[in-house]
């Protein structure tokens, strides 16, 4: 057999051991043909025979350093030769250091981090978090979010996922800004910041300001559509919950980190949340890690009160290790600058360009490397491009060696930070060409 | 400045980083001296100055394979310098190997892996494949257990902890076997058997057995106190589920992978579950991961309904390395057959020696590495040691160059599975000394 041989029998073995014996996230499982991922670097990945493919989905949204940044898999070795795990009732240097990187890229006043595994246990702790502090039971969040699919987590979530998952109590849905499809009969972005504001207060009001523990929303909503807030939106919201003694927990797992060409989302927008919970870019996700952000006057509800949340793997050394590499390494490399730069100099007006050019783009929107297309089937009405179209979108992008990050009738365009202009136009090409198919397809 | 000031710093550093930055499990913080760790090998552990622990702990009792495995750790590293993360939608090499050995561990007819990122949201995965699989609501668990932190998870948990938690429905809660606590009235294991499997039954009916999606139960009771349940107690929850259609999920993230001298605790009973949670011993938490091996009529029902539940970190393949590291290391090293060894031919007879001779221990009870003595201020009435005084036995074990495990009125003695006869002796002596002082205070 030759090596071409060889690689492509362990493309056949990953896909005969999946089919066997893993089990898929949110998907029925039996028609499922998982592409093989065997290796990756910065933008791309690959399969066993070679086969490779540009990353605009950043898998889910999380690699934001890009594919085996050097300094990151450096950084997770040499911890690895030092002390792989410890428990979390240990202090742990490279733990510490972790939690000064980041608290030091938060507001003034949040200083200290729970660490989880994930962002849904982050939620599931700043949720707890927000219940014992103010001694109220209500979370209000966003219909068009995700938070997660741990017990509460996955019932503050927005989307179709919270549906055959409703079991815990004290959640409370809202509807949030989103011009484009305006809940508001609004038609300017001032027209749906005030009336998004009207609505949130009103659900405050009804449900009783006094039962609100906490207001969650993802800074921008992500999986749910990349709706950019318009500007006072959120700085209403603060006020709103200030107004009532509601803290607001700011998800930025998908958000955070570089993604929006800043280091957190909310430093683009004038906002002071209580808790903030992270994920996905803080590590890019190269050792499964999450946490929450937590101002000092919730720190100290539990100074001498014991916090009744924790988990087995809650500051994990070698996912300290990696966050503290992969912060380093953005620091160093300027990559958060770069996502804002690329974002407004080329994919911006790229996409802007493809909007204008192909009758089934219906809207594009936002900033840094998260940027969405929203696909119709008719400009006119909205209606969203049916599911069987995007799944040809999507084979189609894949086809072409590009891995998209298609959710509903929306291709989210992802990117690492470290993507190129030249990639960006490569990507472009390739939309543009699918496009076309699309327009063909309603015409 | 020497090294060893230099070393010194370094433990003053990671408390000032500690105290300043992170905030910690299960716990009021301002009174918190977290321990510094360093590094560690097999059964030891050191801080930055050079002090070195036994650790009897295990850490969270996951450590099984022991600190820094070699094997283990180069497998990490190797998968480091391939592809660190991968998004669970892709197919990958090394997340089918660890898939793989994991099911061929299980019972027959268990074929499936759904990976999670820890215990909890494995938990929260089983319980959610119940209610799916089954269109009933309720969960059945343990009072006395302990299943994870999250929504779901932290309901069906049976300690304290629960208690402050309590925001999602459909749990219901029974007690179990306990001949030493009886809640049965109970005076030998047969009569505590059949009056728990009677209880239970009359909870199934009560609660309407049309209802109950599950039953879910640690298969032996960890932190709750590693309670080894009499002969036949499982088997006879296996059949009542049977009867009336209801899951058994059992709970392994603490008892499996080695802990009993078994590769799975349920091994060493007659019991067949149909969901199967997991994380920690599968490989010793070197990299956060937990799971649901899954039972091949339940994986059918989402053959083609999509299953909804998921999370970024799904089949990460650094964890996955570490999996296939670990279990490969332990089957050629014999671990669990070491474990059951030494569990039956030196930690048994050493602890029941101790029993003996100490007035204060109530009673001891394991198998493998995995025992638990129970301290009593009374041994006629049983009543528990008092907290101050735990305190104070946990205290003059790390003195003394042990870490034990310490919950309410017990110390667990859950050291790595390679634990060797010499260090189990030299713990033996350092309980014997502390019993000593424990006596003294009761008399
Ligand atoms: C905004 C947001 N919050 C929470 C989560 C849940 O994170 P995880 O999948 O790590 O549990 C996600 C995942 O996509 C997310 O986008
Ligand atoms: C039996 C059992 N289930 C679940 C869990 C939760 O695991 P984790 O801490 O990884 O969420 C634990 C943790 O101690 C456990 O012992």
């Amino acid at each position: 057999m030759t090596q071409a041989d060889l690689d492509r029998d362990l493309d056949a073995l990953t896909a005969e051991l999946d089919k066997g014996h893993v089990f898929h996230s949110w998907s029925a499982q039996a028609a499922l043909k998982p592409l093989p991922v065997a290796g990756g670097l910065g933008t791309k990945v690959w399969d066993h025979s070679g086969r490779t493919y540009l990353d605009f989905s950043s898998q889910l949204v999380n690699v934001n350093i890009g594919h085996q940044h050097p300094a990151v898999i450096a950084a997770i070795k040499e911890q690895a030769d030092k002390l792989a795990t410890i428990g979390p009732a240990t202090a742990n240097l490279t733990r510490g250091e972790a939690a000064k990187r980041i608290t030091a890229l938060a507001p003034d006043g949040l200083d200290k981090v729970f660490f989880t595994n994930g962002g849904a246990d982050a939620i599931e702790n700043a949720i707890r978090m927000a219940r014992l502090h103010t001694g109220r039971d209500k979370v209000i969040s966003r219909y068009r979010s995700y938070h997660g699919n741990t017990g509460a987590a996955i019932v503050a979530t927005g989307d179709w996922r919270r549906i055959p998952n409703e079991y815990a109590r004290g959640h409370v849905h809202a509807f949030g800004p989103y011009l484009y499809r305006s809940e508001f009969w609004a038609t300017t972005p001032e027209e749906e910041c005030e009336r998004a504001l009207q609505h949130l207060r009103r659900v405050v009001e009804c449900e009783g300001p006094a039962s609100v523990a906490a207001i969650l929303l993802e800074t921008i909503p992500g999986t749910a559509g990349i709706m950019v807030p318009p500007p006072g939106y959120l700085a209403g919201v603060g006020a709103l919950a200030d107004e009532h003694g509601i803290l607001l927990i700011l998800d930025e797992v998908m958000a955070g980190f570089g993604r929006t060409g800043e280091w957190l989302a909310l430093d683009g927008f004038d906002v002071k949340p209580d808790l903030i919970t992270f994920a996905k870019g803080v590590n890019s996700g190269y050792v499964p890690v999450g946490g929450v952000i937590i101002s000092n006057e919730v720190a100290a509800t539990f100074d001498d009160r014991v916090f009744p949340g924790g988990l087995t793997y809650s500051g994990h050394p070698l996912a300290a290790a990696s966050i503290v590499g992969a912060l380093d390494a953005m620091q160093a490399e300027g990559i958060v600058d770069h996502a804002r730069q690329i974002g407004a100099e080329v994919i911006g007006p790229g996409l802007a360009e493809l909007a204008d050019k192909h009758r089934v783009v219906g809207e594009v929107r936002g900033l840094g490397v998260f940027w969405a297309m929203e696909l119709v089937a008719d400009p006119a009405t909205r209606e969203p491009l049916p599911a069987a179209l995007m799944g040809k979108a999507k084979a189609a992008c894949v086809e072409r060696g590009l891995l998209p990050f298609v959710v509903d009738n929306r291709i989210h365009v992802v990117p690492p930070c470290v993507v190129t202009a030249d990639e960006v136009g490569e990507a472009l090409a390739t939309y543009d060409a699918v496009l076309t198919l699309l327009d063909g397809e309603i015409a």
